[in-house]
């Protein structure tokens, strides 16, 4: 089984002239040098090695600057420097257009959009499909087959409810959403437009709270919400949990991967990005622009400040109040170093004790010290 | 987006008089001071400071008390300090209602459940459920839309299967439970009373089973079941595999949060409670009233005594024979200082070894200093 | 509740002679002695200090050498020293049969095998799953209730799709697959021959990959597919995400643990194990026949290296070079001893700086010591 390039058809009929594409889309992100496009026909995306005749590609990642020399891409996306080098190496390839642009990524990124999201949804039911009388579906929505839908749901326009999808009652999707397979949305719950939700994702769920009583834990009913802002994605197996009494708040553009857990009552600010195993505890607010990386593990009643960035498997036992990058990984070692190094973590003030024994035995004979 | 108020109904009509709420529920909480309720009309709960009239709320942590001064909710819970302090400010609300108590969080807990839980589901089995003939299924039990039902299940009285749920063949789902949608219960598991299952929780796939070979690794049949005692709460998305020979067991009052992985022929005592995100390796028991912190991670062939605290994103590779609360969280810094410290952790070893040639070389000079 | 011996029923009568079964599965692991078996009944496997007649049992571990004294198996497997033994303490129990053997697990394992597995599907397409016209589903294969099989999907021979499992529109599952309850599979990824999918694993949802502009983050289509080889096991709750240009693949005889999350374009290489709650990030690559442990956490456009050894709980923040075992665990303290010892972990550089220090001091009275 060998790695192949992708087999992914474009979901609708290209413009002729390529020039329409990029006047759509590129314009805004400087595309300094379009020669003539009219003849070249994109059908797809590829990266510069496997790319072949009709295949849009282009150059970010500077350890792929070889892959420009033989790549078979019909249109490749690089900066002017890229391209005056290949220039130089006299490296061009006559069969190639080459635009050049300070942000190939970017131009990259709207190309295979355009390609490949297909938000023409095909409007209607599923015979299979079981929608409570009392929901409200606009009819621009495709509900696809085994989905169920509550009473007095709401899902708006050119919503994409994929099969096994299941939303209790009361809930609310607005328009241009897309829920992948088996997503289970909860009594109550509201997701704001366009945003897209993965498989087996479970949104509004109790949150965990208990009362500890002599009889064994007494279960606190969880009866505020989850709202989910606009153009939220949310991964999949990540499951975001009901406030207790207010609301568990999504803010609109936060982007969370897969097997992420939001327990009750936190508030996640706009534009946030958190990777995926990512578990957040019950109450703590994390500002905008925050980038949290993949397993990192977030405590409790804590409120992490506007443009932080954790690292990856760092665990957050208190609040950040300052923005910046931190971090808590313990070094990775051969298990037998690691056996030698890591109990004497647990001696640590034990070695500082001693250290400073020899300080102040060293400080007796050196007026000249002060500690 | 705001925080809002939450919107959730009562799910059946309210006694005329609160002191009947209170007769059932409270009296045990020792509500001191129960003023004429019987004009007051609760019709819901929230926090103080959103609270409107029909609210029954409450003061438990110290942080909200200037909540209590404004707060528009018909009847507070509060203790009795609490309330000679309102009295002393002259800050009563002649509007509202307080019922002092030593308990509030408490009382507050049952109002909540006689207002939100509704135990009475409607019997019945949905058209689309796919029930097998052999299955037994209360007919007091409400199956929704999409379930499938394998041969030979027992279904108790009351029970309530959401949409999606899938029961494999002799599984036994006892009295009172609610299993939330899309939940998984492979093949011969058991289920005890009035257990709550919520969405994507999948029980009794597979251990993690393999002998190596020459050929690759050989599967070994996973032919226990997992056990389910009564009153036990499953997170969303969390998952209990199967035991290897003997079963995994789950005892009464266990509640397990989202996304935690419970691997084969481990034990869970009564009543521990485990947060989010959190892993348990094959074959560790772990004893009764344990607390394990969310992202904590537990070794495999471990016994965790009964009354053990882990602090969240801790790791036990070990069993812990004392109870008492443990922790191993690297603290958390800004990268930059990281970098600086985290790499001598690889380096404990030699610098003990430096402290101690200094130490030597001290002590001959000192024959005071014994080691 | 107790722990009680597994009711597992075999899945086809067995042989009269339990010497055909022996011959035809554990020849080649060097039975040594098997006395006529003629008279024996295996009904079901069970461990030595459960099992009653009828029961296949076996020791390996030698923490239960004392269970062969008491077990009423019909059948033990166990190797020549220990029967010796047994023979030694005249404790041999004449209605039970030893099979000596070097490896008496093994031998369970393929024991158990022909007992439990039951490889003959129920062919054929039940009445409320749902296949697209256009999809080619071989006539061996047995599709349960509530399945979803998209257009131009491929099923092979034997394949067994149970309730509830979703695939996308160009999907291929090879021979002999089992997809468990609730299982989604996205457009176009590819499921090689005689693989395992746990319920609630989500095969080739959308990397996270988002480009930031100054109006938030940018979606990148995620174009690639997820290939898995064949005689793959994927556990319950599982996310393999699609690739973003080219394919994330998982090679052949891959055993994956439940709740693990694999990023876009990440290769995992053949029989690789992989323990519950591990997270690798996008565009790493593992070689053949590693071993990662649980909630191991692995960094992004990393490399490592086949035969490595990953401990549970350890974060991988960059490449392995070199075979071997790895671990980054921070040891477990009671709670009062890590507050005084882990804060020191951030003024590690500073104790350093204080040793050299001393040791300077010293070394200027001492010309034999050279750092």
């Amino acid at each position: 089984m060998a790695v192949i390039a992708p087999s992914f058809k474009p979901v609708f009929a290209l413009p002729h002239s390529l020039a329409d594409l990029f006047l759509d889309f590129a314009a805004p992100y400087g595309v300094m040098d379009a020669p003539d496009l009219t003849a070249a026909r994109i059908t797809h995306v590829a990266p510069l090695d496997v790319a072949q005749q009709g295949a849009f590609s282009f150059l970010s990642n500077q350890k792929l600057r070889g892959q420009l020399l033989d790549s078979q891409a019909s249109v490749i996306a690089l900066t002017q420097a890229d391209y005056d080098d290949l220039v130089a190496q006299h490296a061009v390839n006559e069969l190639t257009i080459y635009v050049c642009t300070p942000a190939p990524y970017l131009l990259y990124a709207h190309i295979a959009r355009r390609l490949y999201f297909n938000t023409a949804v095909q409007a209607g039911v599923h015979a299979t499909a079981v929608v409570a009388p009392t929901a409200r579906v606009d009819a621009t929505a495709q509900i696809d087959a085994r989905v169920v839908v509550g009473e007095r749901v709401v899902v708006g326009a050119g919503v994409h409810l994929k099969a096994g999808v299941v939303l209790g009652d009361d809930v609310v999707v607005q328009d241009g959403c897309v829920l992948h397979p088996n997503v289970t949305v909860y009594e109550g719950c509201e997701i704001g437009a366009r945003c897209i939700v993965h498989a087996g994702a479970v949104i509004g769920a109790d949150g965990f709270g208990f009362a500890p009583t002599k009889a064994g834990w007494l279960k606190i009913a969880q009866v505020g919400r989850v709202l989910i802002g606009n153009d939220v994605e949310i991964g999949a197996n990540t499951t975001i949990d009901r406030g207790a009494l207010n609301d568990t708040v999504i803010h609109d553009g936060v982007k969370l991967d897969n097997q992420i857990q939001i327990a009750h009552n936190c508030e996640i600010g706009k534009h946030t990005a958190i990777a995926s195993c990512v578990g957040i505890a019950g109450s703590t607010t994390i500002g905008e622009n925050c980038m949290i990386g993949g397993a990192a593990m977030i405590g409790g009643h804590l409120n992490i400040v506007a443009n932080t960035v954790v690292s990856g498997a760092t665990a957050v036992p208190s609040s950040i109040e300052q923005a910046g990058q931190y971090t808590g990984i313990l070094p990775l070692m051969l298990h037998r170093d690691w056996e030698r190094n890591a109990s004497l973590i647990r001696h640590l003030s034990d070695l500082r004790k001693r250290l400073r024994g020899l300080e102040k035995a060293g400080s007796a004979n050196d007026v000249t010290k002060i500690e």
